[in-house]
């Protein structure tokens, strides 16, 4: 290559070979997948002894041969070699070099496609069930948080402004609402992910006759996969996950921007917890909200880890091609990111202390009872249209006097309209407002406890796998 | 402004707050909604006369007034107009114009924040519903041809290298799969959307006493919506939903990428019918695969609109914001996209033609069923490494010689192994092959068959509402 | 077709052919290339004259016939056509209509392929050009602005928590900063973006003596595409004015939020026009701020659109396919949201309205000149650590006894550190705060003075095209 | 928290307090920027000499314990502590460690923010560099291939389906211009990186007389940033280098797709050398492509790494929030991807072997030649339309009769068209179609080697920096 320019000739420290055999390797990221790996090989290989390919003896040293290099792996004894590419060449080299013969028969009726398709699924599945109790933690915690804050009133926002007051128990319960979804977001995912691919071998099957509804039942599987083609290139499973992934951080990038708005010196709603946060080197004034920030800031790296996942497999033909590799390290960090999220906010939520006083001032501010005025009109048989022009006149003259509503005298609002009673100020405080909204789904106090006492049943009920 | 530069100046044709008026108003899309505002309004209506804040007269007015203006929009007589914002005050405007009073009493005990969002979910239910009915009619398409194409043997593809043979019908019943669980997840996300945000009215509920659980009842929903500002500002039904939809369209443009290798002159597996492709004004021997191409085009419009809401919810604190009227088009878009190209490939399926012999030819290049001889080793006991290593053998010897497997002869064969008999050429043969993959999932014929039953009967279970 | 189950038989208004017309063709939304097709058009005739493949004759036939067509468009005359799939088609169809023989003789020499890469260039040129001037009235205006509040004092935050004064002019000059960096990408883009496809034909050239760079002058072209097959099968350009556009809504959407928590109640630091507000029909008290919302939200819109190209291109084979006409929509949307919300806020801004009292008052809280106290201990030879130690007792003085550090007595300093003299409450202050951040890029008044000067001199050697 | 459900209790093996520190630290990956640290404050300390903060001998002291830190990491010997949050603390804390009090005063007029800002504007524009280098290798490689293929006839593409014959030589220029705009983007990238932040301290400047641009001068940089509020939160450089990357990563998916189909069996136009490839553990015939396959797969990574960058600066408040410690990991994995890419192609190209006789054989197939005859025919004066018919026929004639256009005879040709003369010949074979597109920009070899020729000129000239 003679025209090659000189400038960046010789530069490499690493030949060629090597750089491409690193290039192409996945152990640095698939080990993690090592448990389910061995757990994957024991199930095939106690599938295999049920159908006459493997003795009983050859089983049962394959598995103590696999139990022992997860012992090994365990204790950090286990040498990684990048040349043996991926975590499936790794163990199965050990194995052999621990157990002869047998070892090689392991992989009868299986290939690298079928099997690492399986692991993933297997590791997916225990992590859906860890988050899943995260999401759990977190909404207990809620529960707890709504009910001891469910006659707390602050302001409603609607467009940042001040709209109606609500509850602060009713506006946690909110973000229970969020998660109740993304539970049961997560389960629907589970079904999809706990099929089998094990069986589909390369792409076609193979032509031993494996009883894949046996090993299904020994890794907890509901079913075997029903098309091999299908079975070694759908990703489907981690991308519907990360997409999942991609509402929960929504919403606590939604939890995190309103923390962080009410913790700030002009809202003044909320104290967090002085280990959720940090403070300067220089001001010696500040508390920053560090966690709410940084969990408001990794919604972009999951949503950037559905992007990548849909990218991925657009426009893949059938069956396994070596694209599929880069399916791993989006869900690994997928995963690690959505469980310490949660975990965060599981054990900073219950020691968010709200600051009652500056709610309830705030809620003072900006005629947030107008509704209320115009309700109460309606229901003395004024027309709609009416009442609304009525209230637009008391909040002008609560403006120019500077005066909140229920600071106007009976006299002041029966000049406005005659319809007007003594009445008027029950509805007109705070109080009267929030606990008027007394309905299913209403921001009252006693829906609150309401709401809280059947969320509290529903998670009794809940199994933990 | 004097700094204002010259050369700028003066050239709007449009004042300011015209200008902002048509930037922030949404009835240019929001109109698609107006049968479901209709349909909600009138269930409101029937409501607010059960709890006596209508009359029995005055509900029937407001009905008759609303199915009137709904024939108006069906016979396109309707004058929308930019002024009055949006679908709802639109027609609300409309309303009070023919009925007077009444119409005016409408509005009571809701806000258009939980008016729109009950539009929309309303709406997509509707939309659910066609998809899943486009999915349908694709998957009975698929089974008709796998059927056909049961013993129809085609090369299976690995890195877009002749792997092993499959069968035609089994590799159709890949595609079919992954329509199965795309049919389930719209399933699984219909039921997050079919819940009634009605009467969350603003944010906080309201001083009514509403019966939500009637309303539900009358719109077909599952139950309202448990939490008032939850109910106005979640979205998540519409990022699940083109989350869903994303998939569907990666598994779409998955099936264009191959039918566009296939029709190549290169592959030559396919012919596609003449409507779904166009020739060239210039080059007449050129028939171009245009819907195939198009579709996987379309994914990444799809995968768009996804990245589109996420962002768009990310960090928005409760409750309703303005942001919010940004949801519609990227949803309106990704329901048209998909619904279109799910009937463009149920139309085009039925009328596919393979190439059978090309196909096979095909396959019978690049010793796809060396894997067959291994496991055929293995089956007469030969360990496992050393039946890869004879096949390694073999393979080498028919490259050097332009030979299949299949056509060496049994001394060839048998002095590589001793253990290798005549029964060797039954496996040695593409249909061999696949006959012996003869496991659930795996590409024989009579699994092929057997699958395709099965996939009728669930098909035929299907309660199509 | 036996098996296709019944619910969904016959249900389509439009017959398959119909359908596949109208899902394959473009003219929907490429109409709007009309004006640069016929420009594009009426040069590449004028350089087949050159050549000798035209005659004067026909060259001027042609050149009027186009310019009829380009009024009849004007005027809303044209009729468009389905039937004839494209812009280009429709516009040929009726040129040769209207002038028979020398029509057919204009497509010489070129294909739809080249030709609309060509037009959309000519498009996206005049547009990045419209762009160009909403920014540089959006920064004039800021500058206005910014010269008008370069006294005043507001609070700086980090992590939304108070940490030192800065002026308000000095605040509107970082949005000025990230305005001149997206001009500048602008521009660095519209190099690439004007170079011409055409002579490309359908992919290899043509057969004929092309004068590219006649045409390439004509047309307004910095130089013709170097290489065939990449000018037809690139669409880089669009791609990379869609990142420089998500570049620009991402900085609308930070001046958006930073408007929107301003015209909070908690904040109160500025009063935005009511012609960019809206009210709501039932809360007389609510002034929303809708455009700064709109924007916000529609940054998503805009980051959709990028992914979507990104998704479109990734790994097509050379050269045109047909999922390149998805190209367009999401440009088109790009350029419409990016100049409709560049014009908003350059409406917007002259007319944002500042209330200087609610931020000095703001600012006053949270220590904020407590780096300020450290900085003073430093130049009177404190080292750092020390005068770190001793401001933290300072603050938590200021705390106890609920005074600001301008409010400590001398003594009191004094006892905390003797080194404090009866000039360190000039420093203390907020004015002698940011009037000691006296270097270039600090938020010193006369800084902010300096910057604007400078930043008015650039403006004004802006050569607009 | 009576309430907190008992199964998930007490399984945290970590204390909330260590678990948030670790959450919150970014040393685990911001370690990358110690040598960029390092010369940033070494540049700092010079600075504060240069104004009088520090003295020559401390400004030394620092200098030399920074250089000896800079061995440790180097070395491998520096022990990084996560209590101490990220790279800039470590080495302070290790500074201070080793010089004691002058260590203390390094800090003096800047902050971290700053800090992290310059240092990550250092290692990007060291980056871009390395980056360029391997675009102009891969660039040198392709010409070298071009020029050795000038004359190598294969099929060009449109729609996947064969249109004209084209050189292999301008196919592998249509990449080398891809790589050219590359390679311009990212030039353009690198003068927006290359503005200092340092200075702006934690967001508004510092009350000492920093001269700033001395520093910018000691570390190359074109000049400090110009506003203090934005120097500290602005990260559109790190956005703007993910948008160059990932068009790059769009274009080596676009080459990966096409080396992947040429290796297939179906097209074999090339063959890849092995050490970019992979067999299979059990079917010896195979070769799998799969260098080119993981890089398409790779391009999902880096878009998806620009949508997460994107969101987390969506509607981010001034100035610094936390939020942008996310920026880095994305960042580095983007530059590691695109170097790693990058190296793999070039490392390859070279070594590529085109199947001449494969290409040539798959043009003859498809009537490639059928435009060259149209714009024959319209040389010899019939009109457009009228060639397109005739060779419309002549193809039907070729296609009835199974021979390709130059098989036809003469007199054939001339029932057709009187016109037709010997000379038609020439035209209707591969070679003569090539030769005719002989303008600027065409297939024609003459061409390719004259665009080889320039693009040497221009490599030659290009400095490396």
């Amino acid at each position: 290559m003679s025209s090659e320019p000189k400038p960046w000739a010789g530069r490499f420290t690493e030949a060629t070979d090597a750089f491409v055999e690193a290039f192409t390797a996945s152990i640095d990221f698939d080990k993690r997948l090592a448990p389910y790996d061995i757990q994957g090989s024991i199930a095939h290989a106690a599938m295999l002894k049920r159908i006459g390919v493997l003795s009983e003896e050859e089983c049962e040293i394959i598995t103590q041969g696999l139990e022992h290099i997860r012992g090994e792996i365990e204790r950090g004894e286990f040498s990684w070699s990048v040349k043996l590419e991926d975590v499936h060449m790794n163990i199965e080299a050990r194995l052999t070099e621990r157990i002869g013969e047998a070892g090689k028969k392991l992989h009868t009726g299986r290939s690298r496609n079928d099997q690492v398709a399986t692991d993933v699924r297997l590791y997916l599945r225990h992590e859906i069930d860890q988050i899943v109790r995260e999401i759990l933690r977190l909404q207990a915690a809620l529960l707890d948080l709504a009910e001891r804050e469910a006659d707390t009133i602050m302001p409603g926002f609607t467009h940042l402004q001040v709209a109606q007051p609500v509850t602060f128990g009713h506006h946690l319960l909110a973000w229970y609402e969020m998660l109740s979804r993304d539970y049961e977001r997560l389960l629907d995912c589970r079904k999809r992910v706990n099929i089998m691919p094990l069986g589909a071998a390369a792409l076609a099957g193979t032509t031993f006759p494996l009883d894949r509804f046996y090993t299904a039942e020994l890794l907890g599987f509901d079913r075997p996969a029903a098309n091999s083609l299908d079975a070694v290139s759908d990703r489907d499973f981690a991308v519907e996950f990360i997409a999942c992934a991609s509402l929960i951080m929504m919403h606590l990038s939604r939890f995190s921007e309103e923390l962080i708005l009410w913790t700030s010196a002009q809202f003044g709603f909320i104290d967090l917890p002085d280990a959720f946060c940090t403070g300067s080197s220089i001001m010696p004034q500040k508390k920053n909200p560090d966690v709410p920030e940084l969990v408001r800031g990794k919604s972009g790296r999951v949503f950037g880890h559905l992007m990548s996942l849909l990218t991925l497999m657009k426009s893949q033909p059938l069956a396994y091609n070596k694209d599929n590799q880069e399916d791993k390290e989006p869900l690994f960090d997928t995963v690690d990111t959505l469980r310490n999220c949660l975990r965060a906010f599981a054990d900073m939520m219950p020691h968010v202390q709200p600051n009652r006083d500056s709610m309830y001032k705030s809620a003072q501010k900006g005629y947030a009872t107008a509704t209320d005025l115009a309700d109460y009109l309606v229901r003395k048989g004024v027309p709609f249209r009416d009442a609304h022009e009525i209230v637009g006149k008391a909040v002008r003259l609560g403006i120019e006097t500077g005066r909140d509503l229920s600071r106007l005298s009976l006299t002041e609002l029966q000049q406005l309209s005659a319809t007007i009673g003594p009445d008027v100020f029950e509805i007109l405080t705070l109080e009267g407002s929030v606990r008027a909204r007394n309905h299913f789904g209403g921001t009252a106090p006693n829906q609150v406890r309401a709401a809280v006492k059947q969320a509290r049943r529903r998670l009794e009920e809940v199994v933990i796998t």
